[in-house]
């Protein structure tokens, strides 16, 4: 015997989230159960209308639900800069830290061990953004990973020769931590990046 | 900054679920965005839909569709053995175990360091079953911690002057197990509740 068959069901449609198991499926099932009848509502009017309403913004790929999305559309941003990110989160991370410029998400990373190109990621549209010459710099800000110092590479490669400048965003000790944690790759990054004080 | 607003209302909803912190309500959100609208959908649903079907056995209290449930409307299950638990997911565990009686929902366990009493528990229901005498046997099968032995040892001076048997599921070593890495209490249980073979 299961649970009563509606029950089952949502515990079905859980399990398919990632990192929900059986488990957490059936917790979570419970909690919507119990918890109050308005906030199971917005969550599931708030499922619906994120698929229905986000798309991606047709100059950056930004996830957004107005097109161009909101800092494509900010006249006080600074066009002659484009961040490069990976995924819609990493603008986020960056937006935070206070850069006023604009954005080009990839939406992936080079990764041919997986099958992945340049085609298959929105590398096209971004050597298109450049055609105009208003763009004065690029900045990678890819992981700093194996997959993202790929594409950080190629797209240097393929962009410099447009006249556009290419940066990459610093390796280096995260502000906060401590030498003795950090590892060897990384105090060797920052070693290398040293600046004169 | 933050995502677009239809997103950022899906990640708010998400983590209000248990576990679910800033992080993993985010990714939640990001899949359910990059899933099937079908996948979406069904989820959505699934969970409006477990708000309205769902309610208690008025005999059991168990969580069902129908009512009285399917345990307690199947006339080939023991009626004279009411087996009492403290949440309906233990039902189930109970359930697969083979038992063929029926079932009594506690809804909790006496925990008077939270406040919760007797009369905060489906106890007195449980209580008004017993009265015509068809019952034979309580098999209590609340949590072998505190609060369920509390529980426990509450019921059986409670049900027992009604002329019902009351018997506690025995404390010992999971099968499977090895004494090695049984707890000291766990194999104390395990010797005082020894049979003969």
């Amino acid at each position: 015997m299961k649970f009563a068959a509606p029950l089952e069901r949502l515990i079905e449609s859980l399990r398919k989230l990632p990192g929900v198991g059986a488990k957490s499926a059936q917790r979570l099932a419970f909690h919507i159960l119990r918890g109050s009848a308005d906030d199971a509502r917005a969550l599931a009017s708030a499922i619906v209308e994120v698929k229905e309403t986000i798309r991606l913004c047709s100059a950056c790929f930004n996830i957004t639900d107005t097109d161009p999305c909101l800092v494509c559309a900010d006249a006080s941003r600074n066009r002659a800069e484009i961040c490069v990110v990976e995924e819609p989160h990493n603008l986020v991370a960056i937006e935070r830290s206070g850069f006023r410029g604009l954005y080009h998400v990839l939406h992936g990373s080079i990764a041919p061990l997986r099958g992945v190109g340049p085609d298959d990621l929105k590398i096209p549209p971004l050597v298109e953004r450049l055609r105009d010459g208003s763009v004065k710099e690029v900045i990678l800000a890819t992981n700093p990973n194996v997959e993202g110092e790929t594409t950080a590479v190629y797209l240097s490669r393929l962009l410099k020769p447009l006249g556009v400048r290419v940066t990459r965003i610093a390796l280096g000790l995260p502000v906060g931590s401590e030498l003795e944690y950090a590892d060897e790759v990384t105090v060797g990054k920052a070693l290398e990046g040293r600046r004169e004080l």
